[in-house]
């Protein structure tokens, strides 16, 4: 079980000509999802190598541009690939009217199922869950409505201990899955052998909660509490509280705060004002509060292992 | 008067990490237009250093994404740069339908007047005009409605032979504009003095062809007739013939074939198939018809001079 985040682009939505907006690339317990899609996001997982083929699910956190206006481009060009998998688009009720007016306009027929998960409830809910992962929203506040998103593995089957498995002549193969369900084991003398001893806890399930934009909303720390990986906006610095407020933004700071609350493992920040040149001036805020900060940086792949649940590896791509 | 292109993208639909979708920048006459708006073009807009202030007015050929998925960020942005100038937009009409909702769904209130010259006539009408330039619009034929976009400087002012007016030492600063309007100059015992004698000819007013995307159309070459510079699609070479034809687009080939029947100065090839890696190939098909040809290229500036007009000067932004 594991937990591999790449950051296709990380900027606010004023542009610069080496700065993306909002997209992230996240894959968790062989599960691969796209959250936000800000202008040029086709090209991020092109430059990234991640194959258009891997995802099938795509959570757009709220309708302002620098998250969304990526994503009819994308679909056009899920189209022009002759893509047959369905897609599915969870994100505010008025995207599918967008999305549906530009292929009428454009006069492109998909030839690939689009199927819209409509979101306007202002609490927490499951919107998607299957063996593997299960996602919550993450009720934001936000000019308009806004949803962070929390990804959670599900506990996995426990580990056999193939030495004590191997000294009981008895257990077949088929039997495996039994004891990977925590069944104990039964012998044909009636002696019932117990399942801790022929197996291994499972590996800790991990967790990642994506929460941007918001203004700070310490409300949101009762759903995030303990995730291993936290990325949280951190438009501004302190020095510009007052707009924070205005435009329903956070601080790096006030990310922290939440970081610190929520008790997570790690804290990303990103979704930086382009007032601001020098980055390491967020990281230098944050760890007043919270000790552990990643710069979200346009290429970086943040990893976790459940094995070796301490342990991030962070790499660089270019 | 001159004229001054910059390529910002010139390949079709799909995307690759090194290859922007269609669109222009236009210096003619000392009037600025943005040709197209494929995704990313803000991005290069900054990266060829273009000032977004400079751009009042953008033609939209027509509503495949390649050539406008771009514009509504490009619109959201002037509004975060606080933009006050009115912008016109000419386009197909479901383009104010398409902008108006997603700003609806962003909660976004322009500050700025949004002026829509909505485009629906089959026949080549004069969609702007000023003192200095006028634009036609260029009926073409591709999958759905289509135009390309016709650019003449006016014929300027006459030129003073200031030798020969100092000659007349009745003339005075305040005649010169009438000289410059043509007008022959009366002296005060009533002697004529010819205008031709006092002035020059104005320079000869440059002109600017963009055609794409369409199929072979020779009906074209009658509105676009000694254009100084025609860019004209070349989506594949003739090997992909029937493709163009399915697909309404033109190859090489054909594009030089209007070119020579048109008699332009200068053809300019674009709109790529990413099908092809060697874009030599379509200038080699395209000579075979037409000797001056030029290929679009991300960056490369055209220049022409109309005191200097076979002078071409072809530069290269990086």
């Amino acid at each position: 079980m594991s937990i591999s985040l790449t950051i296709l682009g990380c900027h606010s939505a004023t542009p610069r000509t080496f700065a993306h907006p909002t997209s992230q690339y996240l894959e968790i317990n062989n599960r691969r999802f796209l959250i936000d899609c800000g202008e040029g996001t086709q090209v991020q997982l092109r430059k990234y190598k991640i194959k258009f083929s891997a995802i099938n699910h795509i959570f757009i956190s709220h309708l302002h541009g620098d998250h969304f206006f990526g994503l009819i481009g994308l679909l056009s060009t899920f189209g022009l690939l002759k893509r047959k998998n369905d897609l599915h688009i969870f994100g505010p009720k008025d995207l599918k009217k967008v999305v549906n007016l530009q292929l009428k306009a454009s006069n492109s027929k998909l030839q690939f199922g689009l199927v819209f998960h409509e979101l306007n409830s202002d609490k927490s809910e499951l919107i998607f869950e299957d063996e593997k992962v299960e996602v919550y929203t993450i009720p934001l506040d936000h000019r308009i409505y806004t949803n962070g998103f929390l990804f959670l593995e599900k506990i996995g089957e426990r580990k056999l201990n193939i030495d004590a498995v191997k000294e009981i002549s008895e257990i077949e193969i088929c039997d495996y899955q039994n004891l990977k369900d925590g069944k104990d084991f039964v012998k044909e003398n009636g002696q019932i052998i117990l399942n801790q001893s022929l197996t291994f806890n499972p590996h800790k399930p991990l967790s990642y909660a994506f929460c941007s934009d918001t203004l700070y909303k310490p409300e949101i720390t009762s759903i995030i509490k303990n995730v291993d990986l936290l990325y949280h906006e951190a438009t501004f610095l302190n020095d510009r509280q007052e707009t924070a407020i205005a435009t329903k933004h956070a601080t790096a700071e006030e990310a922290a705060k939440i970081a610190k609350q929520a008790k997570v493992g790690q804290l990303i920040l990103g979704h930086y004002s382009s007032r601001y040149d020098n980055l390491d001036l967020f990281k230098q805020e944050a760890t007043t509060v919270f000790d552990k900060v990643i710069l979200a940086k346009e290429g970086k792949v943040i990893k976790i292992d459940s094995k070796v649940p301490d342990e991030l590896i962070i790499a660089h791509q270019n």
